[in-house]
């Protein structure tokens, strides 16, 4: 091998070099299951209230907590829709089989005018949020290669890929994970309309929009719902949409009324030993360890809680 | 960087720098659409009629072409199940969110063994069939790096990872392929019980699980249907089953009735230029080029055709 060997090739080097060393250490135990059961309260969180989006839908809750410091003009705006009441009576009115799951104003996507609702104190325009400075940032980083990206890991219960040489890191369109449709303009998402990935990750999709969070919980919902007969998923004929019944910000539900799940935290030993577990084979029914996992292949925990006022 | 690399690293050099390479041609400017618009009559073929399964489930037509180069003993037995009408009056008995959808016979579920259908000639052990030899495959590679293999690429229209180094090959768990369930035993797979993947590609599951072929027509069906409220995603009562109304071998279905649909070639010009396509951003909408595509990110296109008796 030539002393010329580029920057990202060299990177890329130790890279592997880090994953042989991963591999020679000896195959953890526990499997994931027992170590969520393991798991101390302190390895688990409450959602945010101020940026947790509360939707109902076919009479199921479907919850998505923001990204404020990834999108952080576009998780205000949401929760000001949220709060004006923008979202109660939108609808899912796409849905494209191992693509996404998208909402907007039924008016809106019909074109009528006249019925459009009100942005009330949104914004109609925002920038593209789609990524932020790398330096800096708190990623509980994965050893194995992305792929789509130099370097992946977690940030604050997230799927991140970044590009260091860059400086850059965003958020990536992984299973759940949800953005702000856009027109042809990069600056043409304001959060009115939503989406979130309901099939393999369309990582391609990465820097080309603004991610705005993820599903937390429901997703199943968003995910089982039938698949739009017209060009791209869209339901071709409005009595197909399926309203958006209820949208509230967690902070704005009465304590009693509050979803009671916490969420695994990603700066604790128990979630690297969860994501290691993860590339073994153990308990016995699989005969090979991948040695390998993936950031869209690892979603963060989360898991019922006793009472949701207690702290 | 020293000489004593090992030959894995040297393999995984020699892979970036022919991504390298193709990262310096110019761009394609055809998209993914156009490419298939414009494509000729050679660049498709007919759904092998002994190789492909019919099934109806919720009055929809969902096909699954199997994969007899890879796994020729349970191909040869679900063909035998099919036509001795095993699959009729089975059912969707498990879907996991963001993993399987999985179907058997419901009296096996339920452990009622004086109802449990008869294999008629079909047989009750097979061998398991995890992986083939890579030497000689006919393989479509991709020159991204797959991340879960050293290898990876098409064979019979179908995502394959292959580790050449110990001459091994293997189908992916990718969106739509299928696979045979089985219990503790690696040799305890039948085709009775066969499942579909319905969200991102769990790759940890290759080399552990008989791959039988993919689902090349209604996938939809599958992947939009309730999930199980049951642990692993089981349906938990038995009236929520979902009947598999009819299953036949493409075969023996009356040319008049048969599905009027054509799959791509791999092994063409077409597909190895929609494939490059797919890695760039062509057509306005995107702003950034992934410069990367994985198996699981790129399925084989079908489309109907005017007339199935035409060949």
């Amino acid at each position: 091998m030539n002393q010329r060997a580029s920057t990202p090739l060299v990177l890329s080097l130790l890279t592997l070099l880090a994953i042989s060393a991963t591999q020679a250490a000896p195959p953890p135990r526990t499997s994931q299951a027992d170590l969520i059961k393991q798991s101390a309260p302190r390895d688990w969180r409450r959602l945010d209230p101020e940026n947790t989006l509360v939707m109902e839908i076919n009479g199921q809750q479907v919850i998505l907590e923001l990204a404020p410091r990834f999108a952080p003009k576009h998780a205000a705006n949401i929760r000001t829709l949220a709060r004006e009441g923008y979202y109660t009576g939108s609808a899912i009115v796409r849905v494209q089989d191992n693509y996404v799951t998208q909402w907007a104003d039924p008016a809106d996507e019909e074109k009528e005018k006249d019925k459009v609702k009100p942005l009330g104190t949104a914004l109609a325009s925002l920038p593209a949020e789609f990524s932020i400075p790398f330096k800096g940032l708190p990623l509980t980083r994965f050893t194995d290669p992305d792929g789509w990206a130099p370097v992946s890991g977690f940030v604050d219960g997230l799927p991140v890929a970044a590009d260091p040489a860059k400086n850059k890191a965003w958020l990536a369109h992984c299973y759940g994970m949800v953005g702000a449709a856009r027109s042809t303009k990069p600056d043409s998402s304001n959060g009115t309309s939503l989406y979130a990935i309901n099939g393999q990750a369309p990582r391609a999709l990465d820097l080309n929009i603004t991610v705005v969070g993820r599903v937390v919980k429901g997703m199943e919902v968003l995910s089982s719902l039938p698949r739009g007969p017209g060009a791209m998923g869209f339901y071709d004929k409005p009595e197909r949409y399926i309203p958006i019944t209820q949208a509230r910000m967690l902070a704005d539900i009465p304590a009693a009324e509050q979803p009671a799940i916490e969420i695994m935290r990603i700066d604790t030993a128990t979630w690297r030993k969860l994501v290691e577990a993860s590339r073994h084979a153990i308990g016995g029914w699989a005969v090979r360890s991948a040695l390998h996992s993936n950031i869209c292949n690892r979603t963060v925990p989360t898991r019922p809680i006793a009472s949701p006022a207690a702290s």
